[in-house]
């Protein structure tokens, strides 16, 4: 049997009693993750004009544009949700991927369940199961894929929007191998795209595209049933050097989307151990930032290509700016969207802490680790070595500071009150009936 | 300049009266040919899902699906009328870059232009800019785009979509260059879907697509303004070998669609010099099927590769069988979507003449060109080149056998009166006011 039969196979036979616990929970926190990142980015002008062009467009009201007071078809509520999701770089991350995997598969899920009145149980597999075909094919495509100069969130987004939906639509193995060929023939992103509006619009197209996948091939329409492993399938297109047995290892037994992380800073991700140690210092001493003499950031060399940024002039710059991470971060305790203004990066206190940032790359340090050294004006010498930033699997975001993330999030769309109850729907997804309870919360 | 800039400041800057006036004959070529190979699709059954997934999801009554009494939004009337364009394998063709170019662009275009009450003269340019768009970047790609497995009409499909839709839009240079951004990340299309379903919803994907990068561009949506040129940009990405000064040559005076091709035949097209030589010798000396002893043809050797197959057992196969080629055309007179039954590929008088086909691979030949044998049982030998087989540039198919085709293929599903009347409407397209009456007539 093929790779692409084989992840079918499993697929179609997956029943939500195989799910084991902690993959239960852990997909109730890309839930709630999830709802908070695009409820913060439900008022971007991106969505706007995405929401703007559907509507005009039209369909049935099977499907709720989150954020919104306006329900729509569940292809057209699958795009718009997903570049919602995606448009502030605060969604999940899968580090050896650097796939954000719940975007291109909730996306998808949500609106489906929503129309065909599902409940929170099936939301929940489907959102796992979606999420481990994706994960599994990112992994046989990485790194070739994504140096290649494909979004891989887009592209192998498309493949877990697809299985999720084909789930949820009850899709045998022979469908479901069709669904799979559907969704890798319309895999698009390109990364050239970064830095607009249209990167996000990649997660958006995968939801949707995975989803019209799904529903046609749950009709009957045809496509390739081998468009993993085929010789001008998708991995040998757009990855040249492809492993399927990475995608095949352990099925069913290890759950790759437990190796998710959660931003818990609305900023590059490589500034994070620089941040945590920022944090854990300022705490541990009591320290205010008057104190403070200099910051040094003993880090990996890619902080410094990617984060560079001396001056950056907006909030957005600010984001890719380790040294108005580092300074904000003293200065504020945090590094969330509250703290990523314009008037912020230019305000007199945080460019003078800004000049206090000594940043010493050290070849020797992961991506994740960092070596942060606060020296005080008093003379003293404060060191914190950080072993995992916090958000990648050796140290999850705990559920506490997930929830305040919601919650700061949620709420530049939705009511406190309305942001609490979302909170508690999540955290009892499991007895939900009827998903559509869930999503009028998170409606405008 | 950027090349992706000086093709959105040329599509933009483009008016109706640019288009010299052999311009507008071909491209009024392009919509009778399209046409008949739309309305000859209508009835099938892929065209039926797509369809019927379509009308599920619903859409403001914006555009006609061709062949059918059903209007819906644009986006969703591109999509299926552009499936339903390439079902049949029986588009046009521009041999130098294999890209099927009126598909794509004229299920953008067709649907886009009725739903905003545009004229005839504006459809023809939109037609004209978008395919000078889709065949300049195919050139600047080819062979290495095709080659890595992309099946270049779904591809490089998306611009020529997105060209003659943001052009019907009136955009300006800037957002004509988004467009073209949003269009070339949305790229998509594998060649390993070749006979499946599948690669014709390429087609339907390209002009959806490519609408939707269209009119998101309108509303200020953005994108990377470099997405052909960029590192990490579609030619980069998707063709590795590319030069971007062959879609740049003589922009604006060499006209790229002129050398576009149309299929005579609804088989494979390498099978095509071939039906040529056996109708030209049939007719010349008034051959009847009872006098051939043998058909031999001498081809180039990508014949048989492609069309080797020596027993089909449907219709369908018979289009990639030469050896059913040859003795339909010399039995029936034609290769049209008549001859291409499941009866005919097993009757007795058709096997009996297929069996006295003998091709003869001979390297020293084009793959338009064909040396033809017929000796007959009274000891004739008769002989037959083909310099240039019927729907190449340099033997386009004359105006009336295009209209037989168009007759043949409408007829399969509006009456033949309608189908006539689709015929002149067409022929006087630069006087039609408003596109519903063209669009009224192709419905069911």
């Amino acid at each position: 049997m093929g790779a692409t039969a084989e992840l079918a196979r499993f697929a179609a036979d997956f029943r939500c009693e195989d799910l084991p616990p902690e993959v239960l929970r852990e997909s109730k926190r890309c839930i709630l993750n999830y709802l908070g990142v695009s409820l913060g980015a439900a008022r971007h002008p991106a969505v706007g004009i995405l929401a703007d062009a559907i509507l005009e467009m039209g369909g049935q009201e099977q499907a709720t544009i989150l954020g919104w007071r306006t329900r729509t078809s569940a292809t057209n509520a699958a795009l718009v949700n997903g570049a919602m999701s995606h448009l502030l770089d605060f969604d999940d991350t899968h580090l050896p991927t650097v796939i954000h995997p719940t975007g291109p598969v909730l996306s998808a899920a949500l609106p489906l369940a929503e129309w065909k009145r599902l409940d929170g149980r099936h939301l929940m597999t489907a959102l796992a199961l979606g999420m481990e075909i994706e994960l599994r094919i990112g992994m046989a495509v990485h790194p070739s894929h994504y140096d290649a100069g494909w979004h891989i969130t887009g592209t192998v987004g498309t493949f877990g929007a697809a299985a999720a939906s084909a789930w949820l639509l009850g899709l045998d193995a022979a469908r479901f191998a069709h669904a799979l060929g559907l969704a890798g023939t319309q895999a698009a992103g390109l990364r050239e795209m970064f830095g607009s509006m249209a990167k996000s619009l990649h997660v958006g197209k995968a939801a949707s595209n995975g989803m019209l996948a799904a529903l046609l091939a749950a009709k009957g329409f045809t496509a390739s049933t081998e468009v993993l492993e085929g010789r001008r399938g998708f991995c040998h297109v757009l990855a040249g050097d492809y492993d399927l047995s990475r995608a095949l290892d352990g099925l069913g037994s290890r759950y790759i989307m437990l190796e998710n992380g959660f931003k818990p800073y609305a900023c590059g991700v490589v500034t994070h151990p620089t941040i945590d140690g920022i944090r854990q210092l300022a705490r541990a001493h009591h320290l205010i930032p008057t104190e403070v003499a200099e910051i040094e950031t003993r880090v990996h060399p890619l902080v410094l290509e990617l984060t560079g940024k001396r001056s950056p002039r907006t909030g957005l710059e600010g984001k890719f700016s380790i040294y108005f991470c580092a300074a904000i971060a003293m200065i504020e305790g945090n590094a969330r969207e509250a703290q990523f203004t314009d008037e912020n990066v230019v305000r007199p206190d945080v460019t003078a802490m800004m000049d206090r940032v000594r940043v010493v790359v050290d070849p020797s340090l992961r991506e994740g680790q960092s070596m942060v050294t606060i020296r005080t004006v008093d003379g003293r010498e404060l060191n914190q070595r950080v072993e995992a930033a916090q958000g990648t699997p050796g140290n999850p975001v705990p559920d506490d500071e997930l929830q305040e993330k919601f919650m700061e999030l949620a709420q530049s769309t939705i009511p406190r009150d309305r942001a609490e109850r979302l909170v508690e729907a999540t955290l009892h997804l499991e007895s939900l009936v009827d998903l559509r309870h869930l999503v009028e919360l998170a409606a405008a």
